[in-house]
């Protein structure tokens, strides 16, 4: 099988299921991750002709399509987003062209509308309630987006076989320092105060390794179609906090409510799992408690 | 002023227009249209390298995107499309990171869901009535839609003044033989039958050089997002299959009915125009009849 981004914070999880299932790994990206396990390629992926050239040298059955611009921070609004498009759009033809038969790309929560996700986001209509508008309010949501369209409609023309799986939040060790656990966990493991928004936010918070775990299972699923990869637990985003705090033996100095929230964050932003637990028979297996707690001590080392 | 497609069936057709509103035109493609009102850069406009290093060199305030994958018959469902979202996308990007100020690209009527366009194919709702859905049912209309939504979602970010064009059916002398007027006036013109669908499905036609006109209107206006460039007037193929029975000199040869329709094919598909007449201030000037006649005369010569 072909992965991109299989040295990145999601794909280098990915590695030990994809043997597990038994996938022999062909890793296509610029950074080598060292594993042994997997047969490196090392390439600029954004170099369609050199990955075309590994995509027909390779002729692996399945993709895993993980690699994305993610600088933090940057990413929402950066247009190295365009230059994902049109990479993700090429090796996607590249692989059917090579003999492909299955693929899953990751996509996101942000290709929702976060205003009408007043509930759960839903990939498709049930028998009683409507699916969530793909409205992007973001460059980022906007190039997934139009990414899933063309990889969907590519797919039936060119008899492919295409999931799409979407990201909520997500953490665990070895993430970006400037993102959720980092930021409040460095300050409390330092003794100091960690100021917060008020956290009274619901968001949808998956481990990595799950994450990595279910996208590996939906590869090796026959699902076709959009499926959120999340926990489908709504958590305040305070319930979080006040875990990061105890696992970082403060408590007493987590400020909640010093800072502002961010413009256009959403009250609620929180999956619906029903495909991915009933169709794809995925479950995740690390409880929030232990994760955080478990991400917080590799800070510490 | 960039040009793409500078060669093809619509953008040849823009040199004149352009030229009469005041642009220099720097033309970017495979072949030189010849014009010497034009400078050419000779290039593929799938290398993206090659177009960027023009696009930085020309340093244009305006851009017309008019090339795209567009061979008769396969363009549908072509996996070229897919890389022309990529060259579209990354265009664009070298565009505004050389000054660009104002960009029209080539949108399609095969963006909208042709089930939902009972009535007109409007860009956006207005007080009475809604926007009609784009849900392209091939893969060239989901990869001009994607291409439109990343292009609409960048601009926003990179401060680009951003109008998207639709086309809807055109004709014109020099339109490829296996068009409808070349396709049913050979045969006349050559004394022999005609045979085509009962033609009672409603179009929305316009003559090439106004399709060429509206484009260059609607660069020249402030109008953002989606324009419908067309006629906004719902004529039966019928109808139009009479002009050029009548252009050929042999309506008595005509076969109305002989042959099945294309499936999927929508019982309407005609333009609302109030953007096109009412915000760029442009009407078609060529009336069909005429239209038809002059693109059968040039058959003939």
């Amino acid at each position: 099988m072909l992965l991109t981004g299989g040295s990145g914070f999601i794909g280098s999880r990915t590695i030990a299921p994809l043997r597990a299932a038994g996938f022999e790994i062909h890793a296509l990206g610029r950074t080598s991750g060292g594993s042994p396990d997997v047969v490196w390629h090392e390439l600029d992926l954004l170099d369609d002709r050199a990955s075309a050239r590994v995509v027909a040298e390779v002729g692996a059955e399945h993709l895993l399509h993980l690699a994305w611009y993610t600088e933090h921070g940057r990413f929402w609004s950066a247009p190295e987003n365009l230059d994902w498009v049109a990479a993700s759009a090429r090796l996607l033809r590249a692989f059917a062209g090579a003999g492909g038969r299955r693929a899953v790309i990751a996509g996101t929560c942000a290709e929702y509308d976060w205003a009408d996700a007043a509930e759960r986001c839903r990939e498709r209509a049930d028998d009683a309630r409507p699916q969530t508008p793909l409205r992007p309010a973001t460059l980022y949501g906007a190039c997934k987006h139009a990414t899933h369209l063309i990889a969907e409609t590519y797919a039936r023309e060119a008899g492919l076989s295409l999931a799409w799986g979407r990201v909520f939040l997500l953490y665990g060790p070895g993430e970006d320092e400037r993102r959720l656990v980092p930021q409040v966990a460095r300050p409390l493991l330092a003794g100091e105060q960690a100021p917060t928004s008020d956290g009274a936010q619901l968001r949808d918070f998956m481990h990595v390794d799950d994450v990595a775990a279910g996208f590996v299972a939906l590869l090796a699923s026959a699902v076709e179609g959009s499926v959120n990869i999340a926990s489908g637990e709504a958590v305040s985003i305070a319930d979080v906090l006040a875990l990061i705090a105890d696992a970082a033996g403060h408590p007493e100095l987590l400020r909640l409510g010093a800072l502002q929230r961010r413009d256009g964050e959403p009250e609620r932003l929180v999956a619906d799992v029903a495909r991915l637990r009933n169709e794809v028979g995925f479950r995740p297996s690390i409880a929030l408690e232990q994760g955080i707690a478990a991400t917080v001590a590799a800070l510490g080392r």
